[in-house]
């Protein structure tokens, strides 16, 4: 026998639709300057970290998430030592990236800091690589900061809340800021890569087909892919972006995999990759008539746009 | 201003994971010989047909679930004709069924006529499949037909609830029956493609690689695929199995489409596919290192195991 | 065996409450030139009116808010025949009038027809009551109305929304209302009643001291008292005010019901009402200290102050 | 601006009915050999005890119950000295005892001392009467307990769970369990008070009448009466008995709580005790009509009787 739940943590994922955990406990509830944070221990996915009521992060499934922003452009990338990361405060995106043997240096940059802290604290998974001393950790915002410094990068890594227009990132989603911040800061061969919104057979004509399009009038070679995430309850999206060709054939992936990287990835090999980069029809057709870009000047208010859509909202 | 939504449809899809819709309206309930449905309007997904307290088949995306079903086994045969589906008492897989110029007959025998004259009755969308004149429909136990009858078929279809032990469905899923009464009916070439469960990072194991396997010990080929179908808030899985090869490129998937089925599918295309049947790292992994066989005799009882999987209730 | 609820009406009482009804179906949804409203029958309550996203009034305990509206004022006066009702559209408070022998006429005055006549329609209970020719249903502003018209009436009831500061009702519950357009339009020994807002343990300082104090500034008697409704998961209460005593013996009462009242009542008598009007220590305690006046010039603006308590949104 | 809060504590008060608290944490989850015991932080009702599901005391009200529970029959009784209470591991019945100046004993007899140790360690409130000298804490079944000692009590308190058939405490509540045990272990003059389920205009049927009816076979005098909890959503009843008149005016109650009880209630006085006991018109009519006695021969299983009303399942 086993009793009804009685204690649950509920987000609405669009106005008309729930998705509800049952909880063990709440581990922290709190506010930093930016943003209100909570730490739950779910039933369903494990620890889960929810920032400003949407939920971010969840133990059992976050490796989905992180190796899918991470590997596909380390591995494509012929050989990545220095990477800069937008936001990621939670410090999952730097323990992926932290595996990768050819690393010397990663930057990372979140703009609060007190999410730092509370991830340090709390998240036993990335409490080596908070250590490690290859990582250099900066409180800023990510534009700011990736102006100011001269040093160029093999990889750039956007790991930041959706581009909701009048949100705390939707300038690090422009066209101008891809092409007068982020392109003159890859080194040659670099790779820039973000993750790109819920990416869905009806979610993805939120965010993800217009990260692509502006990607695409930066960059010579885009490749938008996706993976399904449970506690997500959808298809999350991807879009990977340089100057150079990032073409590997899966055999090549799995080589370069057990090559470069310590310990062995749970969700991402050569087969996933080719799978996640094929996108089915809809979401193809999607991107081959999408036609805005995002602006600064040209900022389209959507009502409602991205609500529920908010994946990250380390403000960088 | 958008107000709260109050009236709310809530499925359990595991004991610590709920699904939440806000309704519209509440269009039928009623109970058959076999089970309980409700009609329900919902405001994310459209119509909704609940079948024993689980969502089976959302207006919005209802055509992944079908066109998955039906559309890879009858491009994969060189020219199907005629089709026996067991379950399908919906229409939806009849309707799918029909758009193919090469199909001369449609069996379809589910074993609850209430829910069949339901779904007659309710599901626009379904009702031309329902007159068509090479549609057969009868009432019966989806086993006892096929023994009974002489005929064979190049395709036949399980679109069947999930099989729990104990469930109305189970046998149709052993290996003996795969053997003994599904293979025999099968005509030189033929195909057998049945609905497999959830199959997501973690809920594959609950049936599917168990579907996988035991349809393995039966035929010379067998390929499973899977698809995200948002109203079910996971990936759903599928297995084609034939003692024929079942290999078509991209390219010769999308020609046959283009010649053989009317009007153009939503989901489904020949690059589709190839992402559908490349299966992620994990689920490949579980499919390797399977060993269970679904068999009469043997058939362990797994406290709780397909809670939430039950996808179709259509006792055949 | 029972089988799970899958449908809800969930109701926010307050911000951190919530009251859930499992829903049999959504009989009507729509929206009035001056609020949404919608008839579902319910489990536990059977067809239930919720009016811009609150339970007005369930059937089958309706009869608790109604017959401790009307009975106690009329049994009071020594012989009722004129009333003036302000809101009331649902109809059941004339239903209660009209029961008293006594009652000649009786004008109910409610801003929203579409809200009347969907009741009229939907309400079978008070389908009689609407045909009754001692009825004059009057669509207009219940203050307007009752200042253009030169008539007194033996009872005046208010069965108005609560005086939400900001909300549709206010201005019907401040002490210049009482005082110019109320009490004028009292015959002699008139009484006035109105519905008080929630009186629980907690609850009752949102606006039921607030009105009692404010009447007790007009009128020389004043009388609160309360009662359970189960479908509002509080007490009530209701207020009646008079510059003559209202003081009979539970006796008194059950004989004038006897012999005014047709039928039989299902809540109230005499011993009910001695209970009812005997309040417990706290609320009696808060009566005693409440020094705050309804005003139309020092409306105090109470942040979320009556979130939840909006019982009539009948705007009159 | 207030977020949608995202947890909750869901309770179903029946089968179609819940009642859902917004949550600040959940203080403690554990179990003890007897049952299922969690500590919530609640928003709308504080610090609330919940055992195997159902909520037994919320810090901001059970002030309600349990003066409600204890004083009437101590005020009563000319002078009660020694008390006996089965059940009340929380702790709260004990202090509202020990605030009387009467009091020379307390006898407290529940089963499950991990509750009481939990209750101990968590409840503030009580931790003051858990240290009084005056109480005596005993681990027992309480009618082992009661049947074993010699001593004879001015009050025996019942704080139970509901007479459940089958339930825990079934037999607590039997005709012979006051005739051959309670009854003969109370002084002259003693009187019996228990709690007694809900007493709503509807819930009142429950076990309310029973209770009433069964200790009206066995005590000359029996006052039942009932008040609201609003963290049940529900009124509750109680019911005294004994062999000697119990009949004081509000202002002896008064007097007597002003002489006798140290500090001030909250909720009780004279008048709130005339109210509690003057029960509504429906009520009084199920107690007039009620003809089932509690037996332990003839129990009566009725299905799903008292779902949801099982308030104290403290195993006495």
């Amino acid at each position: 026998y086993s009793q009804r739940k009685s204690c649950w943590y509920e987000e609405e994922i669009e106005e008309n639709l729930r998705w509800c955990f049952a909880l063990n406990s709440i581990l922290h509830t709190g506010a930093t300057q930016f943003q209100d944070i909570q730490l739950l221990d779910t039933k369903p996915f494990g620890k889960a970290l929810v920032i400003d009521g949407k939920l971010q992060s969840a133990e059992i499934d976050e490796f989905i998430y992180h190796e899918s922003l991470v590997h596909p452009a380390l591995l494509h990338h012929p050989n990545p030592k220095t990477i800069f990361v937008m936001g990621g405060g939670e410090g999952s995106t730097a323990r992926e990236l932290l595996r990768h043997k050819t690393v010397d240096k990663v930057v990372m940059c979140d703009i609060d800091e007190e999410v730092v802290e509370f991830c340090k604290s709390y998240l036993a998974a990335n409490s080596e690589a908070f250590c490690d001393p290859r990582l250099e950790l900066i409180i800023n915002d990510a534009r700011a900061e990736l102006e100011k410094r001269e040093d160029k990068y093999d990889v750039i890594i956007g790991d930041l809340a959706d581009p909701l227009e009048g949100g705390p990132c939707y300038q690090l989603y422009t066209k101008t800021f891809y092409e007068l911040t982020v392109k003159p800061k890859l080194m040659q061969g670099g790779i820039f890569v973000t993750q790109a919104g819920p990416a869905g057979v009806f979610s993805h004509t939120e965010v993800f087909t217009c990260i692509f399009n502006t990607l695409k009038q930066v960059f010579k070679y885009v490749v938008p892919y996706s993976a399904h995430i449970p506690s997500y309850a959808d298809i999350w999206g991807w879009v990977m972006a340089s100057d150079y060709p990032i073409t590997l054939s899966p055999d090549e992936l799995d080589l370069r995999m057990k090559q470069r990287i310590n310990g062995e990835n749970r969700y991402l090999d050569g087969k996933t990759f080719v799978s996640a980069s094929t996108l089915s029809k809809a979401v193809r057709k999607s991107l081959d008539v999408e036609t805005h870009v995002y602006t600064e000047g040209a900022a389209r208010f959507i009502y409602g746009h991205g609500h529920g859509s908010t994946h990250k909202n380390d403000h960088a």
